[in-house]
Order: structure tokens, then sequence, then C-alpha cells
């Protein structure tokens, strides 16, 4: 292998004939180095290109700078929101962040949160996959001191920090507009059994429909696997065919309705007079199909940005008291109507 | 501060009464510890929650199983699934990635390719900012040794890895189509004047213009600074007053072109037969708006896997042999015709 270019205080002190010592206290801006000296030998590690070695640095100070994210998929519009989110507070604040991706499976899941406490990253931010409740790795975090912040997808078995949507009183919102607007018969496109944000939004469909003296119909409840397109779409055809007089639709998220608007469209069955629709979630897209998607806006970005916020807190307490903050931040979503249910 | 509870190789040994170099011999299996030792340090090692320093055994090797990865921005549905594509690769052959975004600016890229070598990445896989070029701070990662690919977003001047499309072949083909469903006066919404894929799909449309003997009007090229939806807008109104004959439009990207669509839609010209419509990197909205946009199919998940792959080809050129391997992979695009254009 060819020889090293990579410069060392070594290097810069061997070219000025001074100790390793004072180059370093130069680069640090110890006070006990004269100003001449220190100049000397900023200008020779500018000319050396000199960068310090931050393994080395963070070897002694015993933080790394660097935190790890755990999230379900990062092509999702609002996964993406909350990376984003998460990117600019930590760069702004000197953090690095590794994301991984579970692809909603438990495995992975606990094969990455064992890499990231390898990795001795200061923290971890965790959105859940859809299999994962009160997992032994997840309490492992927990009981290594490490912090942790659990964001949209949390088990409320687990004792940290999170934040989160109220996901029941969105979807109480949704399903309200719905009955509202005059929808009698509303059915439930609803994700996978498991996760609470799932079963929030299905307690929000449920308490929305009490609350108007509509009786319950589990027969209107369809639910999804892996929360797609494709099954907006097929559930929207066997519901037109099971309840061919359902007038209205409620979306566990926008991809799932934009899937069932395409079916509702595809039939030429008219939207909102004959079916009126709403999802969850506000993807860009829902502003731009036909018809615009009304919905429920979820704040991906600011939920990042307040996730590492809070994650920064826990890191500054566990270093400072040795104890956690575990505080939980719920922020506000807002009903927006668009033409798929403006009547 | 609370007592650390993490556990060392000196714990263990106290534990077990032997020495932490037998324990750290046993962990890595070598043959001179009995297979007696090593299970019962195996035993309690798990029994501790064990987790190697993974600083320290980095610091050894000099390996740091991380990559760097920077691009412009995140929630762009084209780079998510680069990052997707990337992260996938990267944890099949257990390597971590830092995602940093550059959000278009070069300031910006600078501190991060600083950061990441200051963090003694591996390699650096990079799709440029619209500002950058031949920069200093690029040539410094060729300088230090560290394995370079870069994706997409390229610079022609900077020697290194490359995973690209032939975009300008590619705007051809899209170009080309339009002309050939009888479009005579096509105007193009381009990209910024400096990034080289910008350049080359505005080379891709005059060629096939000239190709079919149709004069290029300089007038009907509209430069976007932001590449984004409103510009599709407000330069397809623009547009439209300008050159009212107008009878195609092909857009520097999806986003953009939806933007088209909706101006187009909004003041009911109707799409394709008085003005066509074709954008560039397949986005999955492009598939339900209407009318469905055609489109030119960039493989964002291939190119991102691509691309770590060259790298992990580089990481291992550069060890073994201490020089690069610059090799640039052209990926394959496709015509993706939709009702935009379906005269």
């Amino acid at each position: 292998m060819k020889e090293s270019k990579v410069p060392t205080l070594k290097s810069i002190a061997e070219k000025l004939n001074i100790s390793v010592t004072t180059v370093s206290k130069a680069l640090k801006g110890y006070s006990d180095v004269s100003p001449v000296t220190r100049q000397k030998v900023l200008d020779i590690a500018e000319e050396l290109n000199y960068t310090p070695n931050s393994i080395a640095v963070n070897f002694r100070t015993k933080q790394s700078k660097t935190i790890g994210i755990i999230i379900p998929e990062v092509v999702h519009h609002f996964f993406s929101s909350i990376i984003n989110g998460v990117i600019e507070e930590a760069e702004r604040q000197n953090y690095f962040v590794i994301i991984l991706q579970s692809n909603e499976n438990k495995e992975m899941e606990k094969k990455q949160v064992e890499l990231l406490i390898s990795k001795r990253v200061d923290g971890i931010i965790m959105s859940l996959s859809n299999q994962s409740n009160d997992e032994d790795y997840l309490k492992k975090i927990i009981d290594r001191n490490i912090p942790l912040v659990l964001i949209d997808k949390i088990s409320k078995l687990i004792d940290c920090s999170k934040v989160i949507i109220d996901d029941k009183k969105a979807a109480f919102d949704a399903v309200n507009h719905l009955i509202n607007i005059g929808c009698k018969k509303i059915a439930h496109i609803r994700g996978p059994l498991n996760p609470q944000n799932s079963i929030d939004r299905f307690l929000g469909y449920k308490t929305a429909l009490d609350h108007h003296n509509i009786p319950f119909d589990s027969s209107l409840v369809y639910p999804c696997k892996r929360v797609c397109y494709e099954e907006g779409y097929d559930f929207t055809k066997q519901l037109m065919n099971d309840h061919p007089d359902v007038d209205g639709i409620f979306a566990i998220t926008d991809l799932v309705a934009v899937g069932a608007l395409t079916y509702l469209n595809d039939q030429q069955i008219k939207i909102p007079n004959q079916v009126a629709v709403i999802g969850f979630s506000n993807w860009f897209m829902s502003s731009v199909i036909s018809p615009k998607l009304s919905t429920i806006d979820q704040p991906g970005f600011k939920m990042g940005a307040q996730a590492f916020l809070l994650l920064k807190e826990e890191m500054e307490s566990m270093r400072n008291a040795g104890k956690r903050v575990c505080k939980t931040i719920t922020l506000n979503t807002d009903l927006i109507i668009r033409e798929s249910t403006s009547k």
C-alpha cells in the first residue's frame, strides 16, 4: 500500500522544531502558547491540510457526537420529512446522524439497535416497526443508559422520551368532518393491528361515530398489511362490492387514500358527492391529484427537529445528572379540507 | 453522575479471575485459549450484556466501517430512493451510513466534507449541489486518498468513480417522443445553468430538435432556480402568454412537470391535445395524478446500490493496492408513456 499522506501533530511539530504538546496546545488555543507560535502552527496545519482525528478526540471525551435514527422506510414522504427535521437540527448542533431503516422488520430493527450500541452513539431516535412492542432490545437501550427518543410509532410499554401527535384526536377530527358534511355510512381502511398509531386512529374513528350516535359496524373496517397504494385500491373495490351504499372513507394514510381515489375515479364514482374520502399525513401529492385530497396534516419536519432537541436534553441530563428526562411532546395536527370532501 | 454500567473486558476478567488478555483472546476465538475458558468468557459476556467497543476496535484496524453520503435534499423522491439503495446494500455488508444534506448549498457541502473527513469515514458518496463544480474541497478528498463516488449530480472535472445515467440520451428520448406524437413547438423548462445533468438534458432537447430539423428557439427555454412545483406552474403561465401556440413541454423533473399540468388543468387547456407534457425521474405521484404524467424512469434505488458497490471496490483497491478504481457506471433509463402524451 502507498504511504499515507495524512498529516499528524508530529509532522507539524517536526516542521516547526517544537514539541507535539505545544502543537496540540496551540491548536486548542491554550494561553501558554505565544500568539506568534500559535499562528505558525495554524499556518502549517493549513498548509499540510491537517484535520484533527475526531475518533481519537472522541475516545477521550467519551462523546461520539453521533446519533443514530432507525425508521421503517426512508422513501415515505412522512419519514423523509422526519429525517430532514432531525438532520437539520443535528447539523446546527454539530452532530452526525447515522440513518438505518428497519423495513418494518423486527429482526432487522434488533440488529440495528445492537450495531448502534456497538458504535457507541450518544443517543438513538426510533420510529418502531409495525411488529415491535416491548422488545428486549428496546429495554437494553434503557438498561445501558443510552438516551432514547421514540417518534411517531412508539410503544407505550417503553419508558422513555417520546415525540408524538394525538392520533386518536386527529382521527376523530377527520371522521367528525366526514359526518359534518353529511356522510352516514363511513368505512375505515385501517393499519395493522399492532402499532399504537394504527390502534389510536381506529379508536378516533370509533369515538367520532359514537359521538354522533352512529352504530359501529366492524364489516366497514378493512385492515391493511403493508399500508400501500395497492391495498387502498383493492380494499375500496371490495368495499364498494360489500357496501354499495357507503358514502365516506377514512384511510389510515394518504397513500392508501390515493389508492381509494384512483379506484373511485376508474369506476366514475363521484367524489365527494357519492363517496367522500379523507386521508392522513398530508403528503405533497395529495395537494396535486384530482380531486385534491382532504387530510390531516402531520408535522413530520417539526417532529424530527423536536425529537433531536429532546434527545439532546436526554444526553445532557444523562451526562450531568445520570438520569433520564422521560418527557412526551405532543405536536398539533391540522384538518386540511380539499376537494375530496367539499360537497 | 451515576456509575456507568457498561461492562468492559476488565469486568469480565475480574469476574473469572483471569487476565484481560485472555478475555480478549477468548472473545476473538484465539486457539491458545482453552474451549472451557472460552465458553466461560462467552457466558459472562452474554450475562453482562457486553458489546465490543467498536470505536477502540476501529482505531486499531483503521477502518470505521462507516461511509458518508452527501446529497442535496432527502425529501425528493429520487434522492430518497438513492439513499434507500445505498443503505440497503451497505447494511448487507455491515457498513453504517452517515447521511448529510447540503440543501443545494456549496458552503454547507464544504463543511460536510470536512466533517466526514474528520470523522475518518472509509469512503464518501456525493451527489453535488447545483452550485458545485471543481471545488477545492472535492479535490481534497482525492488528495487525502479517501474513496469517493459521485452519483447522478457529478462534476466532469473531478477524477473519481461515478454512477450516472445518460441524461442527454434520456432527454433526447423524451423530446423525440413529443415530436413523434406530432408536437411542432416544444418548450423546455430547464434546470439551473451549472449542474451537469441540467446541461445534458438541455443538450438532449436541442439534439432532438436538430434531429428533426426543428429550429432551436432560445425564447422557448425557461431556467428554474429551485427546480420546484411553483416554478413549473409559473413558467407554464408565462410560456402560455409568450407563446400561445406552444404544443409540447419537456420539464427538467416530474415535480416541475406536475406544476405545469396544474396550470394547464386550471386554465382548462387540453392535455395532451393542445399541449403535451413530459417530465423526468418517474416519481410515484406521476402515476396517480390526472392526467397521468409521461416521464423518463431514472433508477434511483439501483443507482444507490451500485454506488455503494463501486465505493466498496474503491475502498478495497485503496487498501490493497493503494490506488483508485475510477470507473464510471451508466445505468439505463426508460421512456414511460402515460396520458399526458397519449394523443
